[in-house]
């Protein structure tokens, strides 16, 4: 059987180092709350304010490191209930997605596109993926079993040596069946 | 191929005749805002707010007539924004569920069960259970399609003459699957 682990991931904001000195002010860098699942990422101590048309999240946890271009990652619930429509979206592919006011203790910036759905997909390290038959963008099936069982269909594989064996939903699809951090599942096709 | 309306709900709340009269007066009735899919059912015009642990909700739909007993359905989602904690449940079964606190414009009202997550479902008509070969209580598969694709397992057929073809998913159900109220999905077992 392929299982995998499933984590949760909660609306959270990765940052450009450009913004981080807007938002937090010039020479400010992130620090460390605890470890994420994929090595060398962490949840921030810092959070941020984001303000959409019809509402706002005043405490959005930063990921880090700092990457290339800021990215807010969001569920469909909170989009709707801030007011934007941000795309289903493979990380970093930001290219006419959705925008938002992003407010820290130090300034505030507007981007223009960086709001996205994330996209469901499973992280393979490189011997995960051999040993389980997979390769790099293949479209998968999982399924979640129990009381909410469901199987998600779209499931984008993501192999790289820098990558830890996780599947990674959003709080919508977590709670549409019933799943939460930790939990095994299994590849199905 | 056996192809069934998707209904997306809401949080919403059934009231009691006895907590309708405490929540909006002594001879108070619901007022109709618009039908619903079932037959009978209708949104009313009426809202009330709903207070838990750690939030409130403060204008949840009221959905008529009136029912036996008062019965709050939220998703999961909302359930964790207020700090509460209901069982999956089809509607009616209530016993040991979630209370909630619930407050109209002539009083408040704090039950001690009857919050629940909807167990999703299907309404068939008899004579549409008849032609797909679908008996009541049947627990069913149903392929929504699109770049969120999944497919719901424990989706439970309610067959009855007063029923109208539809399946009643909560919207992190639809969130999760990027579904909405009329797209059309599959039975596929």
């Amino acid at each position: 059987m392929r299982t995998v682990p499933v984590g949760v991931s909660a609306r959270h904001i990765h940052l450009s180092p450009e913004h981080l000195a807007v938002l937090f002010g010039e020479g400010a860098s992130l620090t460390e709350l605890k470890p994420l699942s994929q090595p060398g990422q962490f949840a921030a101590n810092e959070t941020v304010e984001v303000i959409g048309p019809k509402g706002s999240f005043p405490k959005v946890r930063i990921l880090g490191p700092v990457r290339r271009r800021t990215q807010l990652e969001v569920s469909r619930t909170d989009a709707f209930a801030i007011g934007i429509n941000p795309p289903v979206r493979e990380s970093g592919d930001i290219a006419e997605s959705a925008g938002i006011v992003i407010k820290g203790p130090a300034g505030e910036v507007k981007i223009e596109e960086g709001v996205i759905v994330a996209a469901r997909h499973i992280h393979f390290h490189t011997s995960d993926a051999e040993q389980y038959g997979i390769v790099d963008k293949q479209r998968l099936s999982v399924r979640l079993s129990g009381e909410r069982g469901l199987v998600l269909d779209q499931v984008i594989a993501r192999v790289s040596p820098e990558f830890a064996l996780d599947l990674h939903i959003d709080t919508d699809e977590a709670n549409a069946a019933g799943a939460k951090t930790g939990d095994q599942v299994e590849i199905i096709g």
